[in-house]
């Protein structure tokens, strides 16, 4: 389940490029510098727009890394225009999908520490439930909200992405 | 896993209520009525931050009942107060924490079917994966936002809730 949870928040972030068509759509129809929304924040002591998609690409690729027992690529924090955050997501998604389904196996008996938190360490499985799906989760959606609120055309079926329906079983449908 | 990830979802529905403590306070200090902050939208197209909660606690609801090939109980929509909301909370937590792990053992065998796509149904995985985790944490970061934007003090680690953090081996800490 640890490389399909990573799956899915990776089909996530690869929604954001189309919700970034839009911001771009917008922007040039109302003829306002790109770079206005892209650094708009929904409270002045929140982060931008720039810094929600940068921290829910480095949720998604730390979650590859360390649960398959790799050290992360460092990417740069210094996008400053939308196609920077385009190829920032897409560097982002090639990582991951260089991450098998294999090399998930031992992630449960993994151990994740952080910076901020000297001597002490997460277990894989804490690590994909309370840090990784929340935190890709929540950045996905503050750049959603900064978009919406600021009036660009996203809905809720831009954030879900594919959903895959098959049909019902014969016998389902009596 | 399946029971892991309704529970974490469960866990993350509980911090919505250390949300609704501030969102109270704020109106005291501020002497508002607090309906005037539930009932905001950080558009005029989307929804108030009553349906975001009523939503997260549906989806969470229906995973635990799909996933476990149960009917879930039917909650009306009809909270007006911070204390009603605290309620419907309370009421979707209690439900779910009456499912057990064993029950959802045959969770990636079951179909979900949704009244908006007659004929269609997801196999429990694909639902657990494309619907109910996406929708959760979208319906619980809207709401976020809503009370974050009108200046309610919530922060990151109010979203994350508890991170369970323990003490590095010997050998990590060398």
């Amino acid at each position: 389940m640890y490389f399909d949870v990573v799956s899915q928040c990776v089909q996530s972030l690869k929604t954001v490029e189309k919700w970034l068509d839009k911001a771009e759509e917008f922007a040039a129809a109302k003829k306002f510098d790109p770079s206005v929304l892209i650094n708009a924040r929904l409270a002045p002591d929140m982060k931008n727009f720039i810094y929600q998609i940068q921290s829910a690409c480095d949720y998604v690729k730390g979650a590859a890394a360390w649960l398959s027992g790799q050290t992360a690529p460092r990417h740069e924090d210094n996008e400053k225009t939308i196609g920077e955050l385009r190829a920032r997501i897409r560097k982002t998604v090639a990582y991951v999908e260089t991450v098998k389904e294999a090399q998930y196996e031992e992630a449960s008996r993994r151990r994740v520490s952080f910076s901020w938190a000297p001597g002490k360490v997460m277990d894989g499985k804490d690590y994909l439930l309370q840090m990784t799906i929340p935190n890709v989760f929540f950045h996905i959606a503050m750049a959603y909200a900064i978009l919406r609120h600021n009036g660009v055309d996203v809905g809720k079926m831009d954030f879900l992405g594919p959903i895959d329906l098959v049909p019902a079983p014969a016998a389902d449908q009596s």
